[in-house]
């Protein structure tokens, strides 16, 4: 009788906010940074565009002098796009061909901020529903720990993060023992599922997306939620992104 | 035509993590501790038992010091009674005539650690399966916002502590306006309601019930997931909880 040995299940957990990262963090895991609205589907999309370098900086001065050196910056905080800077957080403003190659710093209300947040992290990659299945496929490979990190808003908990959060979990759980997931893994597994024939619903009383709407940010809200537009996975080295596959 | 004024909704949200409260904290909202395995849940059965006052203390020396003046001091960490003290937190352990008229210092991993967060609090009041339909119903009669703070393990989500805070959250939505949920107490509602049928399932995987099971704690966690053994709201006054109905 042939017996092939068990491998033992790789954590995989789900911390909903910046603020608890340090009681999440294990040395050897992936954090996967998740600003669903909209950060990380900015970050995303400027990489479908070929943006070559991203700069993630926590704070609007050093995004100022940044820009004082010529670089290209995009900078945000409440949702609205800063004066003076070349682009928001919206990924519509990155859809464009002048960033092919370039190199863009950016500085956003939470997304940056978790990077921070997890700068101790031996790997950190960005997550969106633009890049889901090819991001749970590089996961699926790396034979690593997980940690989702949902940026939240200024450290509270937003809908929209666990929601992806959960759809990560479901699809690496999924006819796989792999993973074992962990508590809050779990519930945004059971959240997803219970969601996942109308998401829309969902998030249409969540107050990130009436604080968008607000904003006549309904657009911005729609393309965050569509899926798979880009194949990258931007990963977070030497203080910088990078397209994984280029690493 | 008559036009009734109508009344803004409450604000209801969910606080994951006693690290995260003070990023939730509104002045004049109830806060309700949350710690089913078994903190709140040991309180609420004590007062059943009839205990007059039970003092929450953070930390061990603390504990030791009331012990030493002569009181009856419950003390646990990490899911075990600790040794020198006259309880733990199981909810059997304080089903005894003996309790009745008594005052009770109680130190435990996570729920007296939750209080203490919220010491700024304007209301402070206990809630497990135990008391919930009566905690729900004096809820409704405040007419406050409430926060709904989950103890977690160690400042970690907890996945029973969001389903009860998702079940009161069910509760005060339904054919109602009086409140307005907030994103995590939305979230917790889902998840509640995707869970209902069937609560030890959704617990099943769930890392403290595995831990506290581990500690032959299993009736425990049946006995923290019934409902409504008391009326009792345990209500925090000078330093100390009491019963509401007698405040």
């Amino acid at each position: 009788m042939n017996t092939v040995p068990k491998q033992i299940p790789l954590l995989l957990e789900v911390c909903l906010s910046p603020k608890l990262y340090e009681t999440y963090h294990r040395k050897d895991a992936i954090v996967v940074i998740i600003d669903i609205f909209r950060a990380t589907s900015a970050i995303c999309t400027a990489f479908q565009y070929g943006v070559e370098k991203m700069i993630p900086v926590a704070g609007i001065e050093e995004a100022s002098a940044f820009k004082a050196q010529g670089f290209l910056v995009g900078a945000e905080r409440n949702g609205v796009a800063l004066e003076g800077f070349d682009f928001g957080n919206s990924p519509y403003s990155y859809m464009s061909d002048s960033i092919k190659g370039k190199t863009i710093v950016i500085s956003t209300t939470n997304g940056t901020q978790a990077i921070k947040a997890a700068k101790q992290a031996s790997q950190i990659v960005i997550g969106s529903f633009l890049n889901f299945t090819a991001l749970c496929s590089w996961l699926r490979k790396q034979n690593c720990e997980i940690i989702l990190l949902c940026s939240g808003w200024k450290n509270r908990f937003s809908m929209e993060d666990m929601l992806f959060a959960g759809a990560v979990s479901d699809a690496l759980s999924q006819n796989s023992d792999a993973f074992k997931l962990g508590d809050a893994a779990l519930a945004a597994k059971y959240m997803y599922q219970s969601a996942q024939k109308n998401a829309y619903r969902l998030l249409h009383e969540s107050s990130h997306k009436e604080r968008l709407s607000a904003l006549g940010l309904k657009e911005d809200i729609k393309y965050c939620l569509s899926l798979d537009k880009t194949d990258i996975i931007p990963v977070f080295r030497n203080e910088a992104l990078i397209n994984a596959g280029l690493s």
